[in-house]
């Protein structure tokens, strides 16, 4: 209940500080007799890790997940899985600095007002480092997924630099540092980026996530729609400002009759809509289609930049941010995003089956 | 578990369908000893109730909200509190025509396709009546909040035309039938939604809520974030496709530098940020500035145009959807974006009480 | 979580005080398609009804059962079904003597101590009225289970006069008022009974409830247990003090051998336990013998010989209950401990239908 | 949702199997600023730890405790806090004989009946082991509870041979192997169990637990009622049988005017009871007396005795089990149940908080 913990049926639990001995996170609830072992996790891990690329943070970890408990010989028990990360490259440092600072656009004020003492080292539980996690326990939600649900991210925007959606290519997406589709937008962010590293300032960002091979009939009207649990799912990643779904806020624009997906029946004699404004759900429920969400993250707040601020004893400050950070924090967010996507359906896949005794409509 | 609950400690759970008998709500978690009658209730509910100008659905509901339960003497008891609407206006007709087909854009397929069986009088359980309840949720929640809090919300955009944010007027939002802040934009809206309704057609909208007086500490990291927990519940409002915190999707587009809301010592000796790009919440918890949260809802499905569909039996058809229907849903959005707000301000108010043993930061 | 809700995916939160308009539940998580109206409710709500004897409360309720919500042309639609009883005999009456007085033995103290307000009108939120949507509740649950679940209860002990279990007779339960499964005990506890009435006396009781044909696998370990939750399930009913499964509290006299539930192959080639001291659980989870549940419910507390007490400004006083009160609360616990075996078992084979996709083992 | 956490404001996870390479849990809702280091957990832990005496099993467990989270500067920050204690003596042995057998009075039919699939390990996660990791969260809530709530448990009954109430001691408690606070008893139980254990037999056992200096005011009717979750809590303890509160099952025993606990004004003003059969809850809310809860427990199951049983492949067996156990599990579950009074206190006061923003009644 205070709010460590995600989802209902397939529900993990993280812990864990950016500078602590370890992160780690429990994951109850997973169906038994699923095939699992480390390298299926540290598969999906090693796609977050930092120090990959000259674009995100530096710091070395090599992010070895340990699986400790609710597996043997090689699957799932029905018991809780522990997974763990030991920290590798906390460096020991002066915080004397920044220890009392709040550093405009992080946790830090507000983290101090709630708890009234805060873990100043690396930003301490409030760190994406955390986000490594729900990497992990998005990878035993695939496992629940199975193969007919695929899961994909993309960056598609940064700073305000979009891509060109006609030139949208999945598998240009694995071979270039951004999780970019349009091969010319990878090029061009490449020397925007390096311009702003240079300059120690920072952009934020677009994510898209889609999700293929999703039944009909997934999520739980009224308050916990899909697009619901979802929005939470995405908002709740760090730095997230905004979460849409389908057409998202172009929904406002469109009229009535634009906006309207028609349904038609397909060649193989089942539904077949004929455009996806609706992102995959209706009334909360999924309807079969791609599920298509997408999110904004704000640009990285730690800058060289100095920016005036305050510090916990109410003095006037400048605080200036040095350290190993990303110049945009989006790009380790797609992997992030397509946990989240896999935790969400794999919560409402059991649902689904608890309450229809069936994983599919049939 | 089946979604029909929202909120934590403060916790509602609404139940009815558009043509049952009653449509209702129990809210448990209130504290006790807060006064509370009919009247305090009805007051909100009465600005969401149709009918009320040409621009929202025609169906006649006096929207006459009874307490059941929960209060003695004028006063919250502790005990859960059950409210309830006798639904009046459900005509009586023949659904022969729509009873198994899935009109475009509503919730008909996947209702069925979850289900296998649906409600189809009047959009049965996925009908925008349910949030008649969330409003009166929202009233409750507005005593725990106490005068303090101020919860106000805003249309600011139909269709592609946005309000002019410099000509934001609150007065005006009481005076036009759009709460629209904006006196030239509502004017313009009615001319455009007039239009709009007598081509059967219909348009989207984005809504904008507003929480002043908030004490900086609500929220609770890692996944119950005030921003992830607001997004949900904005989200879970039908019709909802996209949700966004203070600067939101523009967030993307801004440098590190400009997205930093710098803090200075106001003449109060408290806290005082220079700009809201954060909408009032950093790393999941809230700031003590005004909490600023955008929806957009897409436009009404029910239209006069044909759209091609198909039915229960897998036919391919034409839907035209006649019936009492908003051009605009988005208007009467507003006061249920209000109330949303509300219920997740109160949890987190008690939350933030269980944890710390106290309301507000000292 | 003011704790008015009871289950995790078959959940039903109830509402309502004594002399309120009404009582009433949601019941949400019900799997859509099941058969259910009115009467089937009303069966179970009338076993429970007060007046029907003259060994319980002569309040004079017809306690018919409304269904508000979730059915729809006979069947459940998976959205939640609102339940709701109104209240016709809540005697108008001058409260004067005792709203300000705390009867030994009732939760007037402890109510008041909690909350610092408290309806005391016939006992309000803590009056055993609240059980008749339990017993509501619990027959929706019976749906769920279907035909090849059996529960019933018994009264096997008032005072300390216990049956004969040699002489136990399911078919005598329904032919006594005391639902006695033994016809020489219901004999004595006519006799016994009427003489304490006579006296404005009350005497305690124990209650056993039998599942049969419950699938072997329900039951989550390590804090969900099957055990741990009808433990809480039966402690939770008005008056309860005591809790036991299979041999109980005797389980701690006897030996590993002798406590050891043997097992061979029975006829049907299924496993076929010699006895059943783990009352149809181990480890937490159902084995498919039968369940079996005790409860001991204390007498009821009003009582017409005089007791010392306090009153709510701290003065010693004496207090004598008036009023139409049941000399055994423990007969009509008998529906009520039937009622909570059906919701647990209910909402545990829609979590072991979500863990493991199948309702039983196979 | 699959049952390995407790709580709902205070809530802990626990995970880990008897024979894996460790056990942990993961607190979370802790409040910040309470001073915890790794001693005052290892204090608890060691109560519990197995090998202490002849008595219990002779498994040689360091149970050394990490905190690896949530505590910085020897405060708690209201970060989750993970808690983990590496298994060192799971002796690799041939688990050939037993691995497909399924043991009376085991979980190993229901594990595998439920799951499909089992640890066979020492019991995997059906071990005791799992409840060091209860002992640890408890001394995590006594932290929340602080100095005026003091929890003390002993044992009370082995076998048929129970102590005299009338020469209770509290201090004789931790000056025997048994927790027995009846000297002549502890003599007579040394006796007892050296015989048992002679045999390869065992015993079960009664456990009472007593918590003083509970304000009045904790637990939440109707269903989270303090003595309902009390039941739970120590009915999910291993091999618990039956669970009471107060006079308990002795309840059903007693007149009406024998039952009231009769209240006066104490020399201190405040309101004194004059007896104690409610236990120290009153309609599921504490009254400020003390807690009384005994609960009891099945003799071990591992015996040396043959025991007829079934293995996997439903083949008719002999079961004998080696192996290092104890003789009477009630012994260890003395300090488990203490940890379980904790965990429930700890819950329902932040919960009361939360409702009433006070944590006594004033």
């Amino acid at each position: 209940m205070a709010g460590n913990s995600f989802g209902t049926l397939f529900r993990f639990t993280t812990w864990g500080e950016s500078h602590g001995p370890a992160i780690g996170c429990v994951v109850d609830g997973v169906p038994p007799r699923l095939p699992l072992a480390e390298p299926d996790i540290q598969h999906w891990v090693d796609r977050r890790r930092p120090g990959q690329s000259k674009f995100t943070t530096q710091r070395r970890e090599p992010d070895q997940v340990k699986i400790l408990s609710g597996v043997f010989e090689g699957q799932t028990t029905g018991a809780p899985i522990a997974l763990m990360i030991e920290n590798v490259d906390q460096r020991t440092r002066d915080y004397g600095a920044i220890k009392d600072q709040f550093r405009p656009g992080h946790a830090d004020f507000t983290y101090q007002a709630k708890y009234g003492i805060r873990d100043y080292r690396g930003g301490g539980r409030a760190s994406a480092r955390e986000t490594a996690m729900r990497v992990a326990a998005g990878a035993v939600a695939r496992r629940i997924l199975g193969e007919d649900v695929t899961i994909k991210g993309a960056l598609i925007q940064i700073g305000d630099d979009r891509i060109n959606r006609d030139d949208w290519n999945w598998n240009e997406v694995e071979s270039n540092p951004f999780w970019c589709p349009d091969a010319s937008a990878a090029e061009r962010w490449e020397a925007l980026l390096l311009e702003v590293r240079k300059r120690g300032s920072s952009l934020g960002a677009v994510i898209e996530v889609v999700a293929s091979g999703v039944p009909a009939g997934l999520g739980d009207p009224v308050y916990d729609k899909l697009d619901a649990d979802l929005a939470k799912a995405m908002m709740s990643i760090n730095a997230a400002k905004g979460v849409e779904i389908g057409a998202g806020f172009h929904a406002a624009v469109l009229s009535g009759e634009d906006n309207a997906d028609e349904i038609r029946i397909g060649n193989d004699g089942r539904p077949l809509f004929l455009s996806n404004n609706a992102g995959g759900i209706l009334g909360g429920i999924s309807t079969g289609q791609d599920l298509v969400v997408r999110f904004a993250v704000k640009p990285t707040s730690s800058i060289l930049t100095p920016r005036r601020s305050i510090d916990r004893f109410g003095q006037e400050i400048e605080v200036v941010t040095k350290g190993r950070h990303d110049p945009c924090v989006g790009i380790r967010a797609v992997p992030v995003g397509e946990a989240m996507m896999a935790v969400v359906l794999a919560d409402h896949l059991l649902r689904q089956r608890a309450l229809t005794g069936r994983d599919k409509e049939t």
